[in-house]
């Protein structure tokens, strides 16, 4: 059986995990992508998948594609999607080794991308050859796409889409992640949520000045502070005109699957360090947040002297970046447009707006049968699982929808409190070995569904 | 003459501001100051002075004592007061040399500190150079007291002030530094504003976390983005109660000498690149800002991610710091707590507010004798002279007001628009020049006062 090979030959996993880990790939400082993608390349071949890289154009990261037709079952095909790129691994002294140490210690290997998207690939890529090793054969048709660029918003992933588009046809795609929570419970992901990064900037003198001119010179952290008030409430609720608009209640089914989604709020409350949730949230109204609330986040703000001590300057300039998690029907570009028009309208237009990215959200529906396939695989690897309507994060999965016309379902190894985006990001050893095997038995199950 | 030797010795004088500026001084990361201090004390020993380091208690920056008795005139004494610290050198990305460079450019030397305050410092050391090899006495007795924590409030000035009250006692004090504007006139400045830094700082997680999380973990930014709009209005008016009590309105006099005051709104639109002033102000209002009017400026803000690109973080933490310029009777204690009280009476009891420092206001009556002495050599050597009621910028003259009951007045080399606190920072060498030789008819002017 695969699972005893994935047993026999785990030892391996985790030090390719490691190798993967070791090599940075920080696709917001454009580091280390050719180098990564080479690599995983190697790993997929080794493994017995026929992988190449796919490019659209020059300065584009390259994604990697990888696949094995099946002889038993050539009529059916599983597309895994996956991405090599991490996120910037600051604050560095935060860490408690090298952020791309790869360091295991007890059950955790440590590092950035060990749990977000490392650790899930190689689970993907160990499940499938624990098949050819053993058998020869897949199946089920197996595809693999990993891309470059998730962790800046999949610049380009519908140009992958569209020029492969008959490439990556497929019948079910198997999501990038999956969340495992305090109690080792798989969360079936069904959707994402969508979102709109940009940067509000403004400058308002060719250099940084004096702060005794203040009497005289414009403050730019001054005016981005005046225009960010007016974008939110002390609750969290966004201020833009129809900035809700397009967005649906929950229907009774999803409030049911919400209403019966665990979540423990004194853990997360421990794992944070916090003492209350945003707006006092209790009970139901956390998960319904989690589900399908529209955030308005400062990610990052940065304006003059932030060294230690004093220092008596006006700065030259202010930049805020804002990320908005958008929930279905809302559409990133028509965001954007209300955005704009709100500053606009509010005699911020001496503020510069640059849109990062965007995505729109997509959910699955729960009467699709591979939702079934999919939770039995997970119960029976993991004794339980839990569905959930979407997941808080994003991901491209709209594309996916648009293009391959196919569900798309999150399942995978990343521990909940992981720190994934965070410093000593790391994976739990024993929840790969889980997935791993929960893979094998995804693709048996899906062969047969 | 004096005004001779300055000419024939004044390669020197540039050279030796060279190896100041090339010896990094950055009182706010305590960087260089012993090393400094310790060249100052060479150099003035150097052009006949007695010099001494002053030293109040471990771990605080030293200060530098100089005196010359003079034979002729023993009992009158003029004090300098300098300093040998300068602002950190950041933003490194802007200079266009290192930042302690000391290079020469045309008429300019450049690098943190050339013109604030190592400029102004020889000018001073060289006048009084000129006397002693000349004359070998000076016209009445000189001191000196050179400080290492100016850009850091001089936060133990007054440690000092009250420890060597008698060995700095004076009958007049000549300030670290004064203006030079378009025009090549000197400011002669009667006062200075004063100052109280804060840091607001708000911690709301022990990590950050993914900004998918921002539906329910509060966001530090936020937090002090909405306290910070409850601070100020849009055309920069405190709005903490009580802020303005003790302000009084001008006097005729002051109002007289602000309107004949020169200021080229063009010149200094072009300087920094703006288009118009804060509050649209123009004409007197501009010069009575300057003169009169208490800031709260933001310094810097920091937080979250501030690389490029994109990444979806939610931040532990935040961090604003103000600067807010203060005018005489405004005490910084007094002012402290009642931004405090604004705080907790507005809900922010949850962001801690850290003083870096505070310095009252001060000004010297326009009818003290020393005025007219100072002008008379500024005339002299300058052709003309402008009289300020109050420098935009802050010194610890209140303290000094307090401990040595002497008139303080700023007069020096400074160029209007010589970038100090910011890349670029310079000396222009002509002013250099003209201030050596106007120091020394200060000095032969006050002897016989």
């Amino acid at each position: 059986m695969q699972e005893n090979y994935v047993d026999e030959n785990f030892s391996r996993l985790v030090s390719d995990l490691q190798k993967l880990i070791q090599q940075p790939s920080v696709s917001a400082k454009n580091l280390g992508l050719e180098e990564c993608s080479g690599l995983i390349v190697q790993m997929m071949r080794k493994s017995g998948i026929q992988a190449e890289i796919l490019r659209i154009k020059k300065g584009v990261p390259p994604a990697i594609y990888g696949e094995i037709k099946s002889k038993q079952n050539p009529g059916k095909t599983l597309l895994f999607y996956n991405h090599y790129d991490v996120q910037p691994e600051e604050p560095l002294e935060l860490w408690d080794d090298k952020p791309f140490s790869g360091k295991i210690k007890g059950n955790k290997i440590f590092g950035r991308g060990s749990a977000d998207d490392k650790g899930e690939l190689i689970t993907r890529i160990k499940a499938v050859e624990a098949f050819l090793k053993t058998t020869g054969d897949v199946p089920c048709n197996i595809k693999f796409f990993i891309e470059g660029e998730e962790e800046i918003g999949s610049v380009h992933i519908e140009n992958y889409l569209k020029k492969y588009q008959k490439k990556l046809s497929c019948d079910a795609v198997i999501w990038e992640f999956g969340y495992v929570d305090e109690k080792n419970r798989p969360i079936i992901g069904l959707g994402m949520k969508g979102l709109l990064y940009v940067e509000l900037s403004k400058i308002e003198s060719i250099r940084d000045a004096h702060s005794s001119l203040a009497v005289l010179i414009e403050n730019p952290a001054w005016r981005l502070v005046e225009a960010l008030k007016t974008l939110r409430d002390v609750d969290g609720r966004i201020l833009i005109k129809d900035w809700y608009k397009e967005v649906d209640a929950f229907t009774k089914e999803d409030l049911k699957m919400i209403a019966s989604e665990p979540f423990d709020e004194n853990s997360f409350k421990k794992e944070y360090g916090i003492r209350k949730f945003v707006g006092n949230k209790k009970g139901i109204a956390i998960k319904k947040a989690l589900v399908g609330e529209p955030t308005c986040n400062i990610a990052g703000f940065t304006s003059g002297y932030e060294g230690p001590g004093a220092k008596t300057v006006l700065p030259s300039k202010a930049l805020v970046k804002i990320d908005f998690r958008l929930i279905p029907k809302m559409d990133p570009q028509k965001q954007l447009l209300r955005l704009k028009k709100h500053l606009e309208e509010n005699g911020f237009d001496d503020i510069e707006v640059t849109m990062i990215h965007g995505e729109a959200a997509a959910r699955t529906r729960l009467s699709d049968p591979f939702v079934k396939t999919v939770k039995k695989a997970a119960d029976d690897s993991f004794g339980t699982s839990i569905i959930s309507v979407s997941s808080a994060g994003t991901g491209p999965m709209f594309s996916f929808v648009k293009f391959l016309n196919s569900p798309c379902i999150a399942i995978g190894s990343t521990f909940v409190f992981s720190r994934i985006h965070s410093p000593n990001e790391f994976a739990r050893i024993d929840l790969l070995r889980k997935t791993t095997k929960c893979m094998c038995k995804i693709i048996r199950n899906f062969a047969s569904q």
